[in-house]
């Protein structure tokens, strides 16, 4: 996201790069909640209401005002990863977890979503070697449910075939920036 | 709610006693969120969504054990507060605040709901009188505010005439235990 960003910055676009849950106080203070190791306890329908508050906050205070002064907002992470991780793996239900992140976001929907898609035993292993990135709740759950995470984010594509575009992550980190570029830059071609 | 319960389990009714958060880790610390003075910037989706992040997690720690085991819940708070606190006064909608609240708690509605009603400036009277509570973000809104939370919860009242039941909380203690205690127990006979 951020060499994307950086380069779209060098060509005059008006780009904010943000990750949920941004930097915003009352958010990062929800995403502690959800993150926590000490909250075994945590059922799946908290956690998703949890992501959804987070989500709304960091809509109302960054992405918004962004988006209403004409700037291109570049998010890590929206509403997919909770149909992926809560409604898929959680077993929740895709419906259901729409449901409550449409009060979340009410309208505002991204424009184009890239999916970085990896095998679970590859991503997971690239988290293991940052030694320094301390693992939270959900990174600790076990393969099975990254391998469920994966196939969920599939089916979002197969349902959302316009708007979502797959990038293989397994390929060098150059390709893959290159073909995020490629796919960006013909949205904002569409766009304007 | 202390004396009525007390009440019925000298009358030998198991019953079980909390109210929202309940003590409950997880709903303490989405509580503490929600009601810190420093937390201006916190948007009305965001609270109701945090709302039923906290009472879906204190429901399945602490009230479906308790009515798996047989046993009578009186909880202080449930679905109507968020219905007339966000949908009725911060305006959000009933509907709404019905959907993402019925994803937090299913089918798990209360037999009976006592709404103890007094105008609001005598109940803020009451709050002001306590000098050793401090008064949360919700308590220092505006007298207009809570005139628009009462007039939704007599809504609620038209809208399930069946299931909640006023009662005129501008009585001595006394009457309005005897009145809450009277309703109650008509409610256990109809139960068993």
């Amino acid at each position: 996201m951020n060499l994307l960003g950086e380069q779209l910055i060098e060509e005059g676009y008006d780009v904010v790069m943000t990750r949920e849950p941004g930097g915003i106080m009352i958010s990062e203070k929800i995403r502690n909640i959800i993150l926590n190791n000490e909250h075994t306890m945590m059922e799946s329908r908290t956690e998703a209401l949890l992501y959804a508050a987070a989500r709304r906050q960091h809509l109302v205070e960054k992405i918004l005002p962004a988006l209403e002064a004409g700037k291109i907002v570049i998010c890590d992470r929206f509403i997919d990863s909770s149909l992926a991780y809560q409604g898929f793996a959680r077993g929740i239900g895709v419906e259901e977890i729409w449901a409550i992140n449409k009060f979340a976001i009410g309208e505002t929907m991204p424009e184009k979503t890239v999916l970085f898609d990896v095998d679970p035993e590859v991503g997971l292993s690239r988290i293991n070697a940052h030694k320094d990135r301390e693992k939270n709740r959900l990174d600790v759950e076990n393969l099975a449910f990254h391998q469920k995470v994966r196939a969920g984010y599939l089916s979002l594509v197969e349902r959302y075939p316009e708007r979502i575009q797959v990038i293989d992550a397994s390929q060098p980190l150059e390709k893959v920036l290159e073909e995020t570029y490629r796919v960006i830059k013909q949205e904002l071609e569409i766009i304007r």
